[in-house]
């Protein structure tokens, strides 16, 4: 199959659905519709021609462990070499480190693009816009000159260790050690498990942020430090000096991603492993979270990509097969099974999340913009707030939709979808893990009954609300049949959205377990709202282009369609919704656990 | 993770929601408490000791083919000794040729222990299972003499070999032959794709029943026939001399099931396959319905087998993986996962979803044996309805709520559900043929739109219509505060169906094209109402027991909260369906499939 990166819809939702142009100027003087249009073509045809043609062979031939070094799959060495002179990892990053200054929305675009391409070849190069972050955040000026230029041009990559077999979601039981040299060095020892691209042959050298803990740390998440800990040793004058003793003791073997090795990374098994501090002592997970809050984002997009590779195979796919006639018709040729209402429905649902999760991504990156770029005092706070507020729903909402969009790209398949060779089943293994990892899609929910909506008393998810109901008010007045559709269900879905709202709120000043119990179906009742609200407004702008000269009717319609579709399908989940959230606790509570077993 | 049949909820689901007490007496004398005790605990021991154990290696160390023939996984052979030896296959076939004369539903629970143990080697017993009854449907006296015997006893399986490359989902398109030899035998030649367990080495023979054209077969479905093809030939006297001119020729690499040989057959490649008519000529496809209709239950009861699994594994993890604290909490010891809120709810919706479709596919085997054994003709006529009218719901919504769990199972493990060794990602790629085979899932609902809700004028559904609120006005009776919210829950959600039922009948008269676009929102739909009144229906029963004296109330309470769980976040998406049922086919239309992508 083919694959197109959809320059067309991604700029189409940047412009019309996330306030793209609301970036242009200010921070960004050079930025214009026509840098925008030259970026994604380029990155268009360098997925669309590089990497994509590497993403079967990446899971039938996926990464291996040997001789202690990971060898990546055929072709890895050299599209991300290309990727290095394309400058692609510098896109979003400042001009004073070598980046090129662009709004990070860009470089979501590229994330978004790469990750349809393939997923297991993108995931890499992610990890390195983390660790960047992090050392921009929180490095010495020395650790900025010694790594930040050949991170940003991608010559090196990053890696981030967090997980050790017993500290997984919960932090606190870390144990990595670090033990000062009174040099200014530490020496650092311990196992790190589910590390991305811990290991390869892609680039020279490999810059790990590592969690660990130092002699005199309290227990707890209280206690825990960052260190910067290179695979090669960075002399002073930046050249390489020899191995540190880190490496690669195990790779496991995953349900899809074959391409990214997830590296067990074993630190100081030699005594010798040398690393530097990065931020303050014992204060690490606050980097953690620079890092984790942009990879949040883009694991959400890696989902958006992943769903879009799925479609188009699906779509592909299901204008090729041939099978049945119309209803009520018994001979002559059988038909497309794109013909068939049912296959439609599968490839409208598809489109839809596809497009609604693309949405969210984009407007909260922009909102990520606008929070550190805007001009504007009063921008900058409410971007921040609303960056933070889709944040848990950008990476929860899109990768549980990834799972629904791949799943059904196996389907439009039938038997075929089964089979590996066709390349359906490898979207739906892929995509699999983007809800797990960077913080499992439940402690999103959690994150976001939690932080993000008791933070602040409520105020931004009430904002929220307003925006939606605004968008519904705005599709009403749009006065087309569809439009008012959408408006109608958008209004109710908005209705239902607040009740939650309130609900929770009040069920934290009573008892946080009742907010806990509600907070995944809450989610997902925002993530319906907030793909409502972005649809209608692409909607909105599709009916008003339609009139214009030269506007390509049929394109714009279909904007309308999935709208509509999504609406229909998506919109009126939420009322059903609020019923769950607002189940309260004892809806789940523990029973003797023999009970649940028979 | 020691896997344990759930015998206790297996016998609360067949006496307190199918109905399954109304089969004692009549046509199966034998049948009491003791004896159907008997069986289950027999069957959960043979399931436990002999067939769970082969599940992880089934998939890691799969059927090969090797010289033309199908090496199965290590310990297949002898545990499908033991399965004829124990006459498991035998359980619900007639007495006169073989079988022990009990009621299907309990070759029905044998079906769900046997795939929650080890699905790859469930699906060869279930395909005999269809085979036996096309034969004892269509076959000669001849035919039934020389297969009937060994097929009941398992000595020899059963295979259908039904699909080719270009027809799938249609099988119009069939274009293996069949020349008659003018002794009463054909010829047959052609190659059929996807035959599960088409070759083997855990039996003697392999009955192979294979659609075929005639040379002067009309076009179309109307010309299809169905052969009786052995593997090996059988003489008069029932020996076994010499191999047909049949063979697996490859083998499909699929997403799961690595333990079931996916075969690619050859029949006839050197002229010298020889078959039987089975039944009439040019009516095939009236044979495979006896075989697809028994094939379609069993399949849905494959999801429930391998969503039960799923959810053993998870909950095991949960209850032994440490993360965290309780809200609040910011020291002291990790607790069980399963403590938290959010991960109940995930734990909650599996079995929800798996005692919702146990019950769902058990009410359909009763209502299966009392349409043919009931003495009483209302009751048989009743009861043919009710079976034929959930059978593509018991096949569609059980395997796709099977996905939804064995998903979930993998999310509960965070990222060690990802990795393989683990075992949960196995039930997930597993389970996800399900939703196509034996027809997909859209098929199974346009069924339910077409032949089961058109064909009877809609009475079927509104039978069950009102059998649910009946069932809610019973919970209500029931005066309990968990009961009445489920009463409550379950009287919305029926008016909901009723609406979509009464709409999707009207619209039948306008345009078939309405009636298509919804009916995968109506199965999902009618499918929740239909647990949500089986789960009513034993939350009363457990009420009920619970103040009988030596009540387990733990047990019984459980079963109170899973269906109030489950009335909350499924009966309360019944309101929102009924908008998408009901959107008509201009919803879906048929965009240029160019606006589809970009």
């Amino acid at each position: 199959m083919t694959f197109a990166t959809p320059v067309r819809d991604m700029r189409f939702t940047l412009d019309h659905m996330a306030g793209f142009g609301g970036l242009e100027g200010g921070a960004f003087p050079e930025l214009s519709d026509d840098l925008t249009s030259a970026i994604l073509e380029e990155l268009g045809k360098y997925c669309d021609n590089v990497v994509a043609p590497l993403n079967w062979g990446s899971d039938q031939d996926g990464a291996v462990l040997e001789n202690g070094v990971v060898r990546t799959s055929p072709g890895f060495q050299d599209a991300y070499r290309q990727y290095v002179e394309g400058g692609w990892g510098s896109l979003a990053f400042p001009e004073d480190v070598g980046g090129q200054g662009l709004p990070s929305t860009l470089a979501v675009a590229l994330v978004d693009a790469l990750n349809a391409a393939c997923m297991s070849f993108a995931i890499g190069t992610t990890l390195t816009t983390g660790a960047v972050k992090t050392i921009l955040h929180a490095g010495t000026d020395e650790q900025k000159r010694l790594y930040l230029p050949k991170l940003v041009s991608g010559e090196w990559t990053g890696t981030m260790n967090l997980t050790e077999p017993q500290a997984g979601s919960d932090l606190s039981g870390v144990r990595a050690k670090a033990e000062p040299q009174g040099d200014g060095t530490y020496k650092i020892s311990g196992q790190k498990i589910y590390i991305t691209y811990g290991d390869h042959d892609i680039a020279d050298n490999i810059i790990h942020l590592v969690l660990a803990r130092l002699p005199d740390a309290p227990e707890g998440t209280a206690g825990i430090s960052m260190f910067l800990v290179p695979k090669v040793h960075v002399a002073a004058d930046g050249s390489l000096e020899g191995r540190n003793d880190v490496a690669a003791v195990g790779l496991e073997e995953k349900m899809g991603l074959h391409g990214s090795p997830t590296c067990v990374m074993a630190y100081g098994e030699r005594g010798e492993c040398v690393g530097t501090l990065l931020g303050q002592e014992h204060k690490g997970l606050k980097n953690m979270f620079v890092m984790m809050n942009s990879a949040r984002l883009d694991v959400g997009v890696q989902g958006v990509g992943v769903a879009e590779r799925g479609y188009q195979r699906a779509l592909a796919y299901a204008l090729e097969r041939r099978q049945g006639r119309a209803p009520g018709v018994k001979s002559g040729p059988q038909v497309e099974i794109f013909k068939h209402a049912d296959v439609r429905r599968m490839l409208y649902s598809m489109k839809a999340m596809v497009e609604a999760s693309r949405a969210i991504c984009y407007a909260n990156a922009v909102s990520y913009d606008l929070a550190r770029y805007a001009a504007d005092d009063a921008v900058r706070t409410r971007s921040k707030s609303v960056e933070e507020l889709l944040t848990p729903i950008s990476k929860a909402w899109s990768t549980d939709r990834a799972n629904d969009v791949t799943s059904l790209g196996v389907q439009v398949h039938g038997g075929m979808g089964y089979v590996e060779e066709t390349g359906a089943a490898q979207h739906m293994r892929d995509a699999r893990i983007a809800a797990i990892y960077e913080g499992t899609n439940g402690i999103q929910a959690i994150d976001l009954v939690g932080r993000k909506l008791q933070g602040d008393g409520g105020a931004a998810a009430k904002a929220f609300v307003e925006e939606a109901r605004a968008e519904a008010a705005a599709a009403k007045d749009a006065g087309t049949p569809e439009l008012s559709l959408v408006a109608a269900r958008l209004s109710r879905a908005t209705d239902a959205l607040e009740a939650s709202t309130d609900w929770l709120l009040e069920a934290a000043k009573r008892d946080q377990h009742d907010v806990l119990a509600g907070a995944t179906p809450y989610l997902k009742q925002f993530g319906n709202v907030a793909g409502g609200v972005y649809l209608a407004r692409g909607a909105r702008a599709a009916a008003k282009a339609m009139g214009e000269a030269g506007a390509d009717a049929a394109y714009l319609s279909g904007k309308v369609a999935i709208a509509r579709f999504f609406a229909d399908n998506f919109l009126t989940e939420a009322a059903g919704l609020t019923e769950a959230v607002t189940a309260g606790a004892d809806a789940v509570q523990e029973l003797d656990p023999a009970v649940l077993t028979a």
